[in-house]
């Protein structure tokens, strides 16, 4: 069973602090928007799906912590905390459909007591949480259809468990592999600068016992040209109408270097990753971070103090280098502008 | 003016201690050739010609420590010190052509005293230092004549003063390029998982006024991709006879990203590290290093205490994706089995 990583718990936000992974387990209990916001800008909860459930969520708990007694100074204050909420991480469009889909349904129900909207909302929030359980299971088995018994996967940052509600993206995958039989084995780039894959995708994968190696990221290229690589698969943080996605930081490194080797390159992703009002992967807004993500590791810095440092969080990949995506409502194949345009909400 | 990363002083080897930069500008004078192994082996000494140099001294050491009263004991204890210090580490051609031009050398005076073979190996171990110093300043003219003013360069490890005796291999041409003045601005990858890149290349650039910004290896493609690399300029540790180049892993990442952006790809390598011996870099011995290398960083463990590591010290870039090879003797292009065979030593 994955670890739980982002739940409903007596009023509050109950979250593992994935910044503590793999040297310490710990689940925090959180009560307050201001502290969800930071959760979501430290990594506390990232990868895509979880952020946008953390936001759904931070909804639910600012109408919870709401005293308004009007509709409109209850819907106000909501918009207040939405708006916040969306200025934690501008990359990963889930937490933008999250909150939409929230602040949709609370002016629908404008009509109701304020004390029954927030029980809309909470159930709202859960249903998302819920839906993402069993999308990740829908993509796993779609997924696991492209992976043969004996196949050696190469992943970038993580796309498991801990960037999901429950079985992950293409981690999925690979436990939906191992479910059915098959007999695979992982190397997993560890994705600097914050090492989601050495911290988060290794501990994952050896907790599900998933044959696992550790690769620096510049060490997926020899492996490609030894033909150790037979296919990879990575998850999404936002992807474009035209099939472009965003995706950690080193994706798009990933995927020349597969294309170059002539190495399959899927992209795994709910419905709720697309951004259909984007044409293009030039449009999607990359998060930077602070410079001492490259200078520092584990707080010890590791390049001279004052270097001046490029970070950002993100790269794109061009559609013409994803093979398929994979989601919830099946693979999608090129010519992406067409196939994907059957997952447009009306 | 570069750093001094060795000489030879009062009997003794020195050195900077490179595992301690940049934190700490350590010296060491070694006086024994276990010493010497171990600060190859730990890469305290790095760098294919700083390697050779070390070789050399290492050597030279030897003799000067040896108590043989004999030629025949004398040269036995010499080949048991140079076979050990050849132990230290397998890729780098450049050690074990300065031990044999030291052991021929040595094989060569046998009909001379050993006080006086002693110093003769000291006055050659001096001249293979004085060599690499003036091989360093000749590649960086050749390679400088392929930088324009304006130019934003990419690089990956070290191939600088630290690495050489002097003005170092690629960044050579980057301080001879700032000497004839012109403006460039480098790109250097940190370089998992010993962060040569991040410790010592954004050291020595800023140290000699170098415009550096310091990347994780994995961002590389996102800044070619939006057209912000000009060139790339990387060192070598062995170049087969066929100009395929070994040097530290992740350089074969960058030529396939160099490739694909159609961005040209310079490798910058004195002549001792072509060995002639090996026709293709299919039969470069490649080195693999502690998997603790990359589970921890700087003593802090980044990855699950038993997580299965793949840890190979360096990659091998095919010829094809070599744009020119600048060494001390020209620029050399394709076809490179002709082109470098005039550089094939009688």
């Amino acid at each position: 069973m994955p670890v739980e990583t982002i739940t409903w718990k007596n009023g509050k936000i109950r979250y593992i602090d994935q910044t503590l992974l793999p040297r310490k387990v710990k689940f925090i209990d959180c009560a307050s928007v201001p502290r969800l916001w930071k959760a979501i800008k430290r990594l506390e909860i990232r990868g895509a799906p979880a952020i946008g459930i953390a936001g759904a969520l931070g909804v639910a708990l600012a109408a919870n912590n709401s005293k308004a007694d009007t509709f409109e100074k209850f819907l106000a204050e909501l918009r207040k905390e939405i708006k916040y909420l969306a200025s934690s991480r501008p990359t990963a469009v889930n937490l933008f459909w999250a909150l939409s889909r929230m602040e949709c349904l609370a002016e629908s129900n404008s009509f109701k007591p304020v004390a029954t909207i927030k029980k809309i909302l909470l159930k709202e929030a859960l249903r998302i949480l819920d839906e993402d359980k069993k999308s990740c299971r829908a993509m796993a088995r779609y997924g696991a259809s492209l992976v043969k018994n004996g196949d050696t996967i190469l992943t970038h940052c993580n796309a498991g468990g801990l960037a999901t509600a429950d079985y992950g993206t293409a981690l999925g995958v690979f436990f939906e592999s191992k479910r059915q039989g098959k007999h695979i084995k992982v190397y997993a780039d560890e994705t600097r600068p914050l090492l989601q894959g050495a911290r988060l995708t290794a501990w994952e994968l050896m907790h599900e016992g998933i044959d696992v190696t550790l690769i620096c990221d510049n060490m997926a290229a020899s492996l490609m040209a030894k033909g150790k690589i037979d296919k990879v698969f990575v998850g999404a943080d936002r992807i474009a109408a035209n099939g472009d996605a965003a995706n950690k930081i080193g994706t798009y490194n990933v995927a020349v270097l597969a294309k170059y080797h002539k190495i399959p390159f899927y992209v795994v992703a709910p419905v709720s990753t697309f951004d259909f009002n984007i044409r293009t992967g030039c449009d999607i807004p990359i998060e930077e971070r602070d410079a001492n993500e490259v200078r520092t590791i584990m707080g010890s810095h590791v390049a001279p103090a004052e270097v001046k440092v490029y970070n950002p969080a993100f790269d794109v990949t061009p559609n013409s280098l994803i093979t398929a995506i994979v989601t919830e409502k099946g693979i999608f194949r090129k010519p992406y502008q067409k196939s994907l345009a059957r997952l447009k909400r009306p």
